[in-house]
Protein backbone atom coordinates (compact mmCIF):
# COMPACT_ATOMS: atom_id res chain seq x y z
CA UNK A 1 0.00 0.00 0.00
CA UNK A 2 1.10 3.20 -1.08
CA UNK A 3 1.24 5.86 2.08
CA UNK A 4 -1.95 8.51 1.34
CA UNK A 5 -1.45 12.21 1.86
CA UNK A 6 -2.70 14.32 4.43
CA UNK A 7 -3.83 18.10 4.50
CA UNK A 8 -4.53 19.83 7.56
CA UNK A 9 -6.90 22.39 6.61
CA UNK A 10 -7.38 25.88 8.11
CA UNK A 11 -11.19 26.86 7.36
CA UNK A 12 -11.32 30.47 8.77
CA UNK A 13 -13.21 32.15 11.81
CA UNK A 14 -16.02 29.90 10.06
CA UNK A 15 -18.12 32.37 7.95
CA UNK A 16 -17.41 31.18 4.25
CA UNK A 17 -15.89 34.45 2.73
CA UNK A 18 -12.77 33.89 5.16
CA UNK A 19 -12.37 30.45 3.70
CA UNK A 20 -9.43 30.48 0.98
CA UNK A 21 -9.71 28.76 -2.36
CA UNK A 22 -6.50 26.69 -1.05
CA UNK A 23 -8.73 25.54 1.46
CA UNK A 24 -11.40 24.68 -0.97
CA UNK A 25 -9.00 23.19 -2.96
CA UNK A 26 -7.68 20.66 -0.23
CA UNK A 27 -11.60 19.92 0.72
CA UNK A 28 -12.02 18.69 -2.92
CA UNK A 29 -9.13 16.44 -3.09
CA UNK A 30 -9.81 14.83 -0.08
CA UNK A 31 -11.17 11.56 -0.01
CA UNK A 32 -11.72 11.46 3.64
CA UNK A 33 -12.15 14.53 5.86
CA UNK A 34 -11.91 14.20 9.77
CA UNK A 35 -12.77 16.92 12.57
CA UNK A 36 -14.96 18.36 15.14
CA UNK A 37 -18.78 17.51 14.12
CA UNK A 38 -19.65 21.64 14.77
CA UNK A 39 -17.33 22.72 11.53
CA UNK A 40 -18.76 20.13 9.12
CA UNK A 41 -21.86 22.29 8.98
CA UNK A 42 -19.32 25.23 7.41
CA UNK A 43 -18.53 23.28 4.29
CA UNK A 44 -21.26 20.67 3.87
CA UNK A 45 -21.69 20.73 -0.10
CA UNK A 46 -17.85 20.89 -0.50
CA UNK A 47 -17.29 17.31 1.52
CA UNK A 48 -20.77 15.80 -0.05
CA UNK A 49 -19.73 12.64 -0.90
CA UNK A 50 -16.60 11.77 1.23
CA UNK A 51 -16.36 9.69 4.11
CA UNK A 52 -16.58 12.69 6.72
CA UNK A 53 -15.73 11.61 10.32
CA UNK A 54 -17.34 13.50 12.26
CA UNK A 55 -16.07 13.76 16.19
CA UNK A 56 -17.23 15.43 19.57
CA UNK A 57 -15.19 18.66 20.64
CA UNK A 58 -12.05 17.61 22.11
CA UNK A 59 -10.23 14.04 21.37
CA UNK A 60 -7.84 15.54 19.30
CA UNK A 61 -5.51 13.01 19.64
CA UNK A 62 -8.11 10.16 18.49
CA UNK A 63 -9.11 12.65 15.61
CA UNK A 64 -5.12 12.99 14.71
CA UNK A 65 -4.88 9.10 14.91
CA UNK A 66 -8.14 8.72 12.96
CA UNK A 67 -6.57 10.51 10.31
CA UNK A 68 -3.42 9.41 10.07
CA UNK A 69 -4.42 5.76 9.95
CA UNK A 70 -7.05 6.10 6.71
CA UNK A 71 -3.62 8.30 5.42
CA UNK A 72 -1.56 5.11 5.92
CA UNK A 73 -3.91 2.50 3.93
CA UNK A 74 -3.27 4.73 1.43
CA UNK A 75 -6.14 7.84 1.50
CA UNK A 76 -6.59 11.39 0.82
CA UNK A 77 -7.35 12.98 4.00
CA UNK A 78 -8.45 16.22 5.27
CA UNK A 79 -8.18 17.37 8.61
CA UNK A 80 -9.85 20.31 8.92
CA UNK A 81 -9.40 23.07 11.96
CA UNK A 82 -11.02 26.17 12.41
CA UNK A 83 -8.89 29.55 11.74
CA UNK A 84 -5.07 28.54 11.28
CA UNK A 85 -3.91 24.83 11.97
CA UNK A 86 -1.03 26.12 13.38
CA UNK A 87 -2.39 28.61 16.50
CA UNK A 88 -3.62 26.67 19.14
CA UNK A 89 -5.17 23.69 16.88
CA UNK A 90 -4.91 20.77 15.10
CA UNK A 91 -1.50 20.73 13.33
CA UNK A 92 0.87 20.10 15.99
CA UNK A 93 -0.79 16.95 17.62
CA UNK A 94 -1.30 15.93 14.44
CA UNK A 95 2.66 16.13 13.64
CA UNK A 96 2.93 14.72 16.52
CA UNK A 97 0.67 11.32 15.79
CA UNK A 98 2.66 10.98 12.71
CA UNK A 99 4.56 7.12 12.64
CA UNK A 100 9.00 7.39 12.42
CA UNK A 101 8.44 5.01 9.74
CA UNK A 102 7.09 5.79 6.28
CA UNK A 103 4.77 8.52 7.47
CA UNK A 104 2.13 10.12 4.94
CA UNK A 105 3.17 13.33 3.50
CA UNK A 106 1.69 16.33 5.38
CA UNK A 107 0.44 19.77 3.96
CA UNK A 108 -0.53 22.39 6.75
CA UNK A 109 -3.04 24.70 4.86
CA UNK A 110 -2.72 28.18 6.60
CA UNK A 111 -6.27 30.05 7.27
CA UNK A 112 -7.07 33.01 8.61
CA UNK A 113 -6.50 32.94 12.52
CA UNK A 114 -9.08 33.51 14.72
CA UNK A 115 -6.41 35.63 16.40
CA UNK A 116 -5.97 38.09 13.35
CA UNK A 117 -10.21 37.46 12.39
CA UNK A 118 -10.83 38.84 16.19
CA UNK A 119 -8.38 42.01 16.01
CA UNK A 120 -9.67 43.07 12.70
CA UNK A 121 -13.11 43.45 14.49
CA UNK A 122 -11.17 45.42 17.03
CA UNK A 123 -9.01 47.22 15.09
CA UNK A 124 -5.63 47.20 15.56
CA UNK A 125 -4.39 45.86 18.61
CA UNK A 126 -1.71 43.99 17.59
CA UNK A 127 0.00 47.03 15.59
CA UNK A 128 3.01 46.51 17.29
CA UNK A 129 5.11 43.35 19.42
CA UNK A 130 2.60 40.99 21.11
CA UNK A 131 2.69 37.77 22.51
CA UNK A 132 -0.88 34.72 22.65
CA UNK A 133 -1.05 32.76 25.39
CA UNK A 134 -3.63 30.38 26.51
CA UNK A 135 -5.04 30.31 30.14
CA UNK A 136 -5.56 26.73 30.03
CA UNK A 137 -3.43 24.49 32.42
CA UNK A 138 -4.60 21.05 31.28
CA UNK A 139 -1.31 20.64 29.37
CA UNK A 140 0.91 23.32 30.89
CA UNK A 141 1.66 23.91 34.51
CA UNK A 142 -0.02 26.89 35.68
CA UNK A 143 3.84 28.32 36.92
CA UNK A 144 4.52 28.54 33.28
CA UNK A 145 1.96 30.24 32.41
CA UNK A 146 2.13 32.97 35.16
CA UNK A 147 5.93 33.30 34.45
CA UNK A 148 4.09 34.35 30.89
CA UNK A 149 2.18 36.46 31.88
CA UNK A 150 4.40 38.48 34.27
CA UNK A 151 7.76 38.37 31.53
CA UNK A 152 4.75 39.98 28.80
CA UNK A 153 3.48 42.16 31.23
CA UNK A 154 6.86 43.50 32.31
CA UNK A 155 8.63 43.98 28.61
CA UNK A 156 5.37 45.57 27.39
CA UNK A 157 3.96 43.07 24.74
CA UNK A 158 0.25 43.30 23.35
CA UNK A 159 -1.25 40.39 24.46
CA UNK A 160 -3.67 37.91 22.82
CA UNK A 161 -5.33 35.80 25.89
CA UNK A 162 -6.47 32.40 24.22
CA UNK A 163 -9.25 30.24 26.30
CA UNK A 164 -9.63 32.62 29.28
CA UNK A 165 -12.44 30.84 31.14
CA UNK A 166 -14.37 27.64 31.15
CA UNK A 167 -17.21 26.36 33.53
CA UNK A 168 -13.86 24.52 35.22
CA UNK A 169 -11.45 27.64 35.30
CA UNK A 170 -12.72 30.47 36.60
CA UNK A 171 -9.53 31.50 38.85
CA UNK A 172 -7.31 32.09 36.15
CA UNK A 173 -8.18 35.76 34.09
CA UNK A 174 -8.28 37.71 37.42
CA UNK A 175 -5.20 36.20 38.39
CA UNK A 176 -3.57 37.17 34.64
CA UNK A 177 -5.70 40.39 35.08
CA UNK A 178 -3.52 41.12 38.72
CA UNK A 179 -0.40 40.11 37.41
CA UNK A 180 -0.79 42.63 34.35
CA UNK A 181 -1.79 45.64 36.40
CA UNK A 182 1.58 45.19 38.29
CA UNK A 183 3.13 46.59 35.21
CA UNK A 184 0.38 48.47 33.24
CA UNK A 185 -2.20 51.33 33.98
CA UNK A 186 -6.07 50.26 34.27
CA UNK A 187 -7.37 52.02 31.89
CA UNK A 188 -5.11 50.06 29.37
CA UNK A 189 -7.26 48.98 26.62
CA UNK A 190 -9.03 46.00 26.27
CA UNK A 191 -11.09 44.24 23.84
CA UNK A 192 -12.78 41.15 23.83
CA UNK A 193 -14.12 39.22 21.10
CA UNK A 194 -16.34 36.13 21.16
CA UNK A 195 -17.24 34.04 17.65
CA UNK A 196 -15.53 36.53 15.42
CA UNK A 197 -17.26 35.97 12.06
CA UNK A 198 -19.78 33.46 13.32
CA UNK A 199 -23.55 33.82 14.33
CA UNK A 200 -23.51 35.08 17.91
CA UNK A 201 -20.54 37.41 17.42
CA UNK A 202 -19.89 40.34 19.94
CA UNK A 203 -17.59 42.39 20.89
CA UNK A 204 -16.78 44.37 24.25
CA UNK A 205 -14.53 47.00 24.27
CA UNK A 206 -13.17 47.68 28.45
CA UNK A 207 -10.16 48.44 30.33
CA UNK A 208 -7.98 46.34 32.37
CA UNK A 209 -9.10 47.20 35.46
CA UNK A 210 -12.69 45.99 34.63
CA UNK A 211 -11.65 43.23 32.31
CA UNK A 212 -11.92 40.22 34.78
CA UNK A 213 -15.26 41.43 35.09
CA UNK A 214 -16.59 41.03 31.61
CA UNK A 215 -18.51 37.78 30.71
CA UNK A 216 -15.95 35.24 28.92
CA UNK A 217 -15.94 32.26 28.14
CA UNK A 218 -14.06 29.41 26.39
CA UNK A 219 -15.05 30.74 22.68
CA UNK A 220 -13.40 34.50 23.91
CA UNK A 221 -10.12 35.78 22.86
CA UNK A 222 -8.92 39.45 24.91
CA UNK A 223 -6.55 41.71 23.84
CA UNK A 224 -4.60 43.70 26.40
CA UNK A 225 -2.85 46.68 24.99
CA UNK A 226 0.56 47.91 25.84
CA UNK A 227 1.46 50.97 26.90
CA UNK A 228 1.33 53.68 24.41
CA UNK A 229 -2.46 51.16 22.69
CA UNK A 230 -5.49 53.97 23.19
CA UNK A 231 -9.28 53.63 21.93
CA UNK A 232 -10.08 55.78 18.88
CA UNK A 233 -13.50 55.95 19.02
CA UNK A 234 -14.75 52.23 18.49
CA UNK A 235 -11.22 51.30 17.19
CA UNK A 236 -8.32 49.45 19.59
CA UNK A 237 -5.05 51.31 18.19
CA UNK A 238 -1.85 50.01 19.07
CA UNK A 239 0.97 52.10 16.80
CA UNK A 240 3.43 50.52 15.27
CA UNK A 241 5.88 51.82 17.46
CA UNK A 242 7.13 54.44 20.25
CA UNK A 243 8.30 58.32 19.51
CA UNK A 244 12.07 57.97 18.77
CA UNK A 245 11.90 61.21 16.96
CA UNK A 246 15.05 61.76 18.95
CA UNK A 247 16.53 58.00 17.95
CA UNK A 248 15.92 59.05 14.32
CA UNK A 249 17.72 62.22 14.81
CA UNK A 250 20.62 60.25 15.42
CA UNK A 251 21.04 57.89 12.41
CA UNK B 1 -20.37 65.58 1.10
CA UNK B 2 -20.99 62.39 2.86
CA UNK B 3 -17.41 60.44 4.07
CA UNK B 4 -16.79 57.48 1.80
CA UNK B 5 -16.11 54.04 3.47
CA UNK B 6 -12.95 52.82 3.94
CA UNK B 7 -11.74 49.05 3.61
CA UNK B 8 -8.24 47.51 4.74
CA UNK B 9 -7.85 44.91 3.22
CA UNK B 10 -5.40 41.52 3.79
CA UNK B 11 -4.71 40.18 0.59
CA UNK B 12 -2.45 37.23 2.20
CA UNK B 13 0.63 35.97 1.12
CA UNK B 14 0.87 36.98 -2.51
CA UNK B 15 -0.14 33.59 -3.89
CA UNK B 16 -4.07 34.24 -5.20
CA UNK B 17 -5.09 30.71 -3.88
CA UNK B 18 -4.97 32.21 -0.38
CA UNK B 19 -6.75 35.36 -1.28
CA UNK B 20 -10.28 35.30 0.75
CA UNK B 21 -13.78 35.94 -1.14
CA UNK B 22 -14.21 38.40 1.83
CA UNK B 23 -10.76 40.94 0.36
CA UNK B 24 -12.32 39.67 -3.22
CA UNK B 25 -15.18 40.70 -2.64
CA UNK B 26 -14.34 44.36 -0.55
CA UNK B 27 -11.76 44.83 -4.32
CA UNK B 28 -14.99 44.82 -5.86
CA UNK B 29 -16.81 47.30 -4.07
CA UNK B 30 -13.96 49.80 -3.92
CA UNK B 31 -13.46 53.09 -6.26
CA UNK B 32 -9.83 53.81 -5.23
CA UNK B 33 -7.16 51.46 -4.66
CA UNK B 34 -4.57 52.35 -2.33
CA UNK B 35 -1.19 50.17 -1.92
CA UNK B 36 2.50 49.21 -2.11
CA UNK B 37 3.01 48.99 -6.34
CA UNK B 38 4.23 45.58 -6.34
CA UNK B 39 0.76 44.17 -4.86
CA UNK B 40 -0.96 45.09 -7.94
CA UNK B 41 0.58 42.28 -10.21
CA UNK B 42 -1.52 39.66 -7.41
CA UNK B 43 -4.93 41.56 -8.22
CA UNK B 44 -4.89 42.60 -10.81
CA UNK B 45 -7.98 41.91 -13.03
CA UNK B 46 -10.07 42.81 -9.98
CA UNK B 47 -9.11 46.28 -9.93
CA UNK B 48 -9.14 46.69 -13.38
CA UNK B 49 -11.25 50.22 -14.46
CA UNK B 50 -10.63 51.83 -10.84
CA UNK B 51 -8.50 54.16 -9.61
CA UNK B 52 -5.36 52.54 -8.52
CA UNK B 53 -2.95 54.97 -6.51
CA UNK B 54 0.47 52.45 -6.94
CA UNK B 55 3.05 54.34 -4.70
CA UNK B 56 6.65 53.04 -3.81
CA UNK B 57 7.69 50.81 -0.66
CA UNK B 58 7.30 52.61 2.47
CA UNK B 59 5.84 55.69 2.43
CA UNK B 60 3.12 53.95 5.15
CA UNK B 61 2.30 57.30 6.38
CA UNK B 62 1.54 59.10 2.93
CA UNK B 63 -0.56 56.58 1.87
CA UNK B 64 -2.69 56.34 4.43
CA UNK B 65 -3.17 60.23 4.05
CA UNK B 66 -4.35 59.74 0.00
CA UNK B 67 -6.89 56.48 1.19
CA UNK B 68 -8.08 59.02 4.09
CA UNK B 69 -8.61 62.28 1.92
CA UNK B 70 -10.07 59.92 -0.93
CA UNK B 71 -12.64 58.74 1.39
CA UNK B 72 -13.40 62.15 3.36
CA UNK B 73 -14.07 63.67 -0.26
CA UNK B 74 -16.94 60.80 -0.44
CA UNK B 75 -15.29 57.88 -2.33
CA UNK B 76 -15.39 53.98 -1.69
CA UNK B 77 -11.68 53.17 -0.85
CA UNK B 78 -9.36 50.12 -0.37
CA UNK B 79 -6.10 50.13 1.30
CA UNK B 80 -4.20 46.64 0.40
CA UNK B 81 -2.21 44.90 2.21
CA UNK B 82 -0.16 41.96 2.39
CA UNK B 83 -0.76 39.14 4.95
CA UNK B 84 -3.15 40.34 7.36
CA UNK B 85 -3.36 44.15 8.08
CA UNK B 86 -3.03 44.05 11.51
CA UNK B 87 0.55 42.30 11.99
CA UNK B 88 3.23 44.93 11.25
CA UNK B 89 1.36 46.47 8.28
CA UNK B 90 -1.37 49.38 7.19
CA UNK B 91 -3.91 48.77 9.96
CA UNK B 92 -2.69 50.44 12.54
CA UNK B 93 -1.18 53.85 10.81
CA UNK B 94 -4.38 54.28 9.00
CA UNK B 95 -6.46 54.73 12.18
CA UNK B 96 -3.99 56.65 13.48
CA UNK B 97 -4.52 58.92 10.13
CA UNK B 98 -8.31 59.02 10.95
CA UNK B 99 -9.65 62.75 11.79
CA UNK B 100 -11.14 63.27 14.81
CA UNK B 101 -14.33 64.63 13.13
CA UNK B 102 -16.31 62.83 10.88
CA UNK B 103 -14.23 59.89 9.97
CA UNK B 104 -14.98 57.85 7.46
CA UNK B 105 -16.22 54.27 8.46
CA UNK B 106 -13.19 51.74 8.95
CA UNK B 107 -13.86 47.62 7.91
CA UNK B 108 -10.64 45.57 8.63
CA UNK B 109 -10.79 42.98 6.48
CA UNK B 110 -8.29 40.31 7.97
CA UNK B 111 -6.14 37.99 5.77
CA UNK B 112 -4.19 34.79 5.85
CA UNK B 113 -0.88 36.50 7.93
CA UNK B 114 2.54 36.14 6.78
CA UNK B 115 2.83 34.78 10.53
CA UNK B 116 0.86 31.73 9.72
CA UNK B 117 1.39 30.89 6.34
CA UNK B 118 5.63 31.05 7.33
CA UNK B 119 4.71 28.54 10.00
CA UNK B 120 2.46 26.13 7.68
CA UNK B 121 5.42 25.65 5.30
CA UNK B 122 7.57 24.63 8.75
CA UNK B 123 4.84 22.32 10.27
CA UNK B 124 3.89 23.49 13.67
CA UNK B 125 6.45 25.91 14.73
CA UNK B 126 3.11 28.02 16.71
CA UNK B 127 1.88 24.87 18.28
CA UNK B 128 2.10 26.65 21.84
CA UNK B 129 2.36 30.42 23.84
CA UNK B 130 4.52 32.50 21.39
CA UNK B 131 5.65 35.79 20.05
CA UNK B 132 6.01 38.07 17.85
CA UNK B 133 9.02 40.96 17.82
CA UNK B 134 10.42 43.38 15.22
CA UNK B 135 13.90 43.77 14.71
CA UNK B 136 13.76 46.79 13.65
CA UNK B 137 14.81 49.85 15.39
CA UNK B 138 13.07 52.64 13.43
CA UNK B 139 10.35 53.08 15.32
CA UNK B 140 11.56 51.00 18.25
CA UNK B 141 14.34 51.68 20.99
CA UNK B 142 16.94 48.99 20.53
CA UNK B 143 16.50 48.53 24.40
CA UNK B 144 13.08 48.00 23.95
CA UNK B 145 13.83 45.11 21.71
CA UNK B 146 16.36 44.04 23.54
CA UNK B 147 14.03 43.76 26.71
CA UNK B 148 11.21 41.55 24.80
CA UNK B 149 13.50 39.18 23.73
CA UNK B 150 14.99 38.25 26.86
CA UNK B 151 11.45 38.39 28.13
CA UNK B 152 10.45 35.94 25.49
CA UNK B 153 13.74 33.69 25.92
CA UNK B 154 13.38 33.41 29.93
CA UNK B 155 9.74 32.70 29.80
CA UNK B 156 10.05 30.05 27.22
CA UNK B 157 7.63 31.59 24.43
CA UNK B 158 8.17 30.00 20.52
CA UNK B 159 9.63 33.70 19.11
CA UNK B 160 8.73 34.99 15.43
CA UNK B 161 11.31 37.06 14.40
CA UNK B 162 10.26 39.51 11.82
CA UNK B 163 12.51 42.45 10.10
CA UNK B 164 15.54 40.11 11.54
CA UNK B 165 18.14 42.43 8.96
CA UNK B 166 17.87 45.12 6.15
CA UNK B 167 20.77 46.17 3.87
CA UNK B 168 21.38 49.09 7.19
CA UNK B 169 20.82 46.99 9.87
CA UNK B 170 23.35 44.18 10.19
CA UNK B 171 24.29 43.12 13.44
CA UNK B 172 20.90 42.78 15.47
CA UNK B 173 20.11 39.22 14.19
CA UNK B 174 23.22 38.44 15.86
CA UNK B 175 22.67 39.97 18.95
CA UNK B 176 19.34 38.51 19.54
CA UNK B 177 21.26 35.65 19.36
CA UNK B 178 23.29 35.85 21.87
CA UNK B 179 20.40 36.87 23.98
CA UNK B 180 18.23 33.66 23.52
CA UNK B 181 21.39 31.41 23.76
CA UNK B 182 21.51 32.45 27.37
CA UNK B 183 17.68 30.69 28.20
CA UNK B 184 18.05 28.33 25.27
CA UNK B 185 19.92 25.44 23.95
CA UNK B 186 21.65 25.71 20.71
CA UNK B 187 20.11 23.21 19.22
CA UNK B 188 16.57 24.81 19.70
CA UNK B 189 14.98 24.58 15.67
CA UNK B 190 14.80 27.89 13.80
CA UNK B 191 13.05 27.75 10.89
CA UNK B 192 13.59 30.77 7.89
CA UNK B 193 11.30 31.55 5.58
CA UNK B 194 11.26 33.99 2.59
CA UNK B 195 8.63 35.12 0.47
CA UNK B 196 6.11 32.18 2.01
CA UNK B 197 3.51 31.19 -1.06
CA UNK B 198 5.47 33.40 -3.53
CA UNK B 199 8.01 32.94 -6.29
CA UNK B 200 11.81 32.88 -5.01
CA UNK B 201 10.01 31.10 -1.65
CA UNK B 202 13.09 29.29 0.08
CA UNK B 203 12.51 27.15 3.50
CA UNK B 204 15.46 26.62 5.43
CA UNK B 205 15.84 24.57 9.00
CA UNK B 206 18.67 25.33 11.49
CA UNK B 207 19.47 25.70 14.65
CA UNK B 208 20.05 28.65 17.24
CA UNK B 209 23.97 28.37 16.83
CA UNK B 210 23.71 28.27 13.51
CA UNK B 211 20.79 30.83 12.64
CA UNK B 212 23.09 34.47 12.50
CA UNK B 213 24.88 32.63 9.65
CA UNK B 214 21.87 31.90 7.61
CA UNK B 215 21.07 34.36 5.07
CA UNK B 216 18.45 36.08 6.01
CA UNK B 217 17.35 39.70 4.95
CA UNK B 218 13.62 41.93 5.27
CA UNK B 219 11.71 39.16 3.38
CA UNK B 220 12.32 36.64 5.99
CA UNK B 221 10.73 35.72 8.92
CA UNK B 222 12.54 33.12 11.85
CA UNK B 223 10.81 31.02 14.35
CA UNK B 224 12.90 30.30 17.29
CA UNK B 225 11.38 27.22 19.41
CA UNK B 226 10.82 26.99 22.78
CA UNK B 227 12.62 24.17 25.09
CA UNK B 228 10.14 21.15 23.37
CA UNK B 229 10.59 22.08 20.29
CA UNK B 230 11.86 19.36 17.59
CA UNK B 231 12.22 18.54 14.15
CA UNK B 232 10.38 15.44 13.41
CA UNK B 233 11.70 15.05 9.58
CA UNK B 234 11.25 18.28 7.79
CA UNK B 235 8.82 19.30 10.17
CA UNK B 236 9.50 22.10 12.72
CA UNK B 237 7.44 20.46 15.62
CA UNK B 238 6.21 22.53 18.99
CA UNK B 239 4.22 20.63 21.18
CA UNK B 240 1.04 22.09 22.14
CA UNK B 241 1.48 21.56 25.96
CA UNK B 242 4.12 20.09 28.50
CA UNK B 243 4.39 16.96 29.92
CA UNK B 244 1.82 17.45 32.85
CA UNK B 245 0.80 13.80 32.81
CA UNK B 246 1.17 14.34 36.82
CA UNK B 247 -1.03 17.23 36.96
CA UNK B 248 -3.58 15.57 34.82
CA UNK B 249 -3.99 12.65 37.45
CA UNK B 250 -4.90 15.15 40.11
CA UNK B 251 -7.54 17.38 38.31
Amino acid sequence: VTAGRLFVVGLGPGDRSLLTPQAAEALRQAEVVVGYEGYFAWIEELVRGKDCLRLPLGQERERSRLAVDRAAAGSCVAVISSGDPGIYAMASILLETLPASRPPEVTVVPGVSALTAAAALLGAPLGHDFAAISLSDLLTPWAVIEKRLTAVAAADFVLAVFNPKSQRRDWQLRRAQEILLTHREPQTPVGIVRHAFRPGQSVVRTTLAAMADAEVDMFSILFVGNSTSRWEGDHFLTPRGYDVRAAEEGR
